[in-house]
């Protein structure tokens, strides 16, 4: 059995706030944003020595320089933090937004507005930046928020959180509105993730095996960020100078996200063309390729791509690449092997482009762009608290309006119901 | 441990259906309806022999009135569910919608599209309607559909889903589409609803406690409908001819519903002259009141309201009616003891109109009409699978667009990311 006592009270006093979320004007809540913002700016020197006190007991503890970057606070990262909350100050109030509205036959006015989720938990690991992220996108759309960082940025955390309650103070709010867990016990954080009387949405933001304890443990509804198995289709009448820029930039530029290429899939009618000339391409910026048979017909030296490589998400300088008959292997293969997470075609043919878009069901499905684009600040919506993997209620990047559910509203003038 | 094998293969035909059912053309999809129509229509005299089978056996058993009388199918259940399927044929289809379309600066195109939501599980009571309904719905939006109905309905449900095998088979499409649970243990179906890799969502209708049950279980996400404990507000400012007709038409016309009107709060301003009025109104239709002190006060032989009854979903014809001071006791009294249902207000009041509208965050808020409007078919949504008290995805009615999910697209002219 889990502990279902210890964090009570904290989802409890979430449950208050969030009616208190929810009826705050947009410049109380933008006047929040700006002191937060302000604070963290103001403190900026104390932040770094509360994170400090992370990295020393991070570097006892032997972390990997590639957690250890992420855990790293510099003026930079204050810098970049404080810029972000200025821009989600700046955005649209996406509560009280009519949707739409229509006239019934009987003379019933109905919309449908935006009103908060309620109460939203985001479990995440070691990047401190989501604390404040996190918090002032669940507080924009009027939610109150619960946040579990890893416990390796404690202090860290805590510092930012109480930045943040001081400007919720300063404004006559209460605390609740913005909670970080304590560090507790597995035990105690399954427990909370059973109290779905308190807490309506579970975000977590992290590794695909943080991602897969939440789903198994949670009884609150998760919106899950699995990994990128993504796809570009070069097709037989792509601009082959376009083609390579978009697949340099999606392999190359950051391959560590998930946004990244994994697999590219060639059309057999310019593969013989194309190929010598992309894997030279990414051979000199270092990008190992895995390819399968017809390639390597064509390019015998090329290592060969395992069944299991067509599924993985490398997150590395590595690239599977297979020859397709034409459209419907590449959909086909996207269909079987990828994550419906993001897959490009690059194309001249006005039909193909058209049947891709349609037959592919990706939460991004992009025409001749890199798929590097999958982010919530690219594709204009300001911000972003993860990607969904999940196809109810946010797909893709999730932005303010995926932090807000809709209700229906009906004015009328005495109207009932005959039968 | 749940037998997590026996409906495997069934839920995983499911799944592969789920891509024919999302390439499915709307004119094939709309053919297919019309044959059902078409099946139900001519196979009547069948149909009602299957029924009279599930009835016999419910005799046998001593089934309630109320039960029987929802599982019965007669000549006019049949004619109005072919009508709504024939309704069904004619609504849009949700499927490649383009819901917005906006460009970004570096001129990429973004464009959210309505795509179906895969694959989702019904699991229902006696009333063997909702196995057309819901097929039909879910088959419209582009999804496969698993259905678990009650096994006191099993012969009527076997038969229409026949009906439905046969114009899906003449349409050159397969089985899978629509599939029906064989009658199975509890353990089985525990099993089923931990299959998340092939069922997307679970929509259980039916009673609390088949909904309770679901959810505690269930790995897929549930989109649930608790009880309906839905308020009318009496405004000081209310003309009382239309409030006496609203309440009348919410309490009495159809109390056993989720949207019939459970609690009357009154302004103290007019309460005098309006109790009276409604009590008397209510009284000649049998309704027994159950009321504050302060209305006691006013009219001394009515029965006392306990602290319970402001919780309590009657279903029956008895209403709790209590005083309150103003709006905010009104709206403070709907967040305490309501169910976020339905919830209206009756005002002349132009401030106070928007205030409640504003404030009240229940799946369906009316100004001046009767609760009963909340309704997929009564507020124009052209037919409904179930009314959503989650906020996440969809709240309050759902129709075919709440059946679908929304991929993003991106069309491009080369564009890399900088950074």
């Amino acid at each position: 059995m889990h502990d279902n006592q210890s964090l009570l009270p904290l989802a409890q006093a979430a449950r208050e706030a969030a009616s208190t979320a929810a009826s705050l004007s947009t410049d109380g809540k933008n006047g929040v944003l700006r002191q937060i913002a302000g604070g963290l700016s103001l403190r900026r020197a104390w932040l770094m020595e509360e994170n400090s006190r992370d990295l020393a007991e991070a570097r006892r503890q032997g972390m990997p320089a590639a957690l250890y970057s992420r855990l790293a606070m510099s003026e930079g990262t204050i810098r970049d933090m404080t810029e972000a909350v200025n821009q989600v100050s700046c955005l649209n109030d996406p509560v009280g937004e009519v949707v739409r509205m229509w006239r019934r036959p009987n003379g019933l006015q109905v919309g449908k507005v935006r009103i908060p989720l309620g109460v939203i938990g985001i479990i995440y690991e070691s990047r401190p930046t989501v604390t404040v992220d996190a918090a002032i996108l669940c507080l924009k759309a009027g939610n109150a928020v619960i946040l579990k960082g890893g416990s390796e940025a404690y202090h860290s955390n805590t510092a930012l959180v109480a930045i943040m309650h001081e400007a919720l103070k300063e404004n006559g709010l209460p605390e609740t509105l913005i909670q970080l867990v304590p560090p507790v016990e597995r035990e105690q954080l399954y427990g909370l993730l059973e109290m779905d009387e308190y807490i309506d949405l579970i975000i977590p933001r992290g590794g695909e095996e943080l991602i897969r304890a939440v789903v198994a443990h949670s009884k609150i509804p998760v919106i899950k960020h699995y990994k990128g198995v993504c796809h570009i289709f070069v097709d037989q009448s792509a601009d082959q100078d376009m083609a390579e820029s978009i697949i340099v930039n999606a392999k190359v530029q950051r391959p560590g996200v998930c946004n990244a290429l994994e697999t590219l899939l060639i059309h057999r009618g310019c593969v013989s063309a194309f190929l010598p000339r992309i894997v030279a391409s990414l051979g000199s910026r270092q990008v190992e390729i895995r390819a399968c048979q017809q390639c390597r017909a064509i390019m015998p030296g090329m290592k060969e791509a395992s069944e299991e490589d067509w599924y993985r998400e490398y997150l590395d300088l590595i690239l599977s690449v297979k020859v397709v008959a034409d459209l419907d292997e590449a959909i086909a293969h996207i269909g079987r092997y990828g994550s419906m997470h993001t897959d490009a075609i690059i194309t001249r043919d006005y039909n193909n482009s058209r049947d891709f878009v349609r037959r592919v069901n990706s939460s991004v499905v992009l025409v001749n762009a890199s798929t590097r684009f999958n982010d919530g600040n690219q594709l204009g919506l300001g911000a972003e608290i993860g990607i969904s993997t999940t196809r109810l209620h946010a797909f893709g990047p999730m932005g303010l309006e995926e932090l807000t559910a809709q209700k229906y509203v009906v004015y009328g003038s005495g109207q009932i119901r005959e039968a």
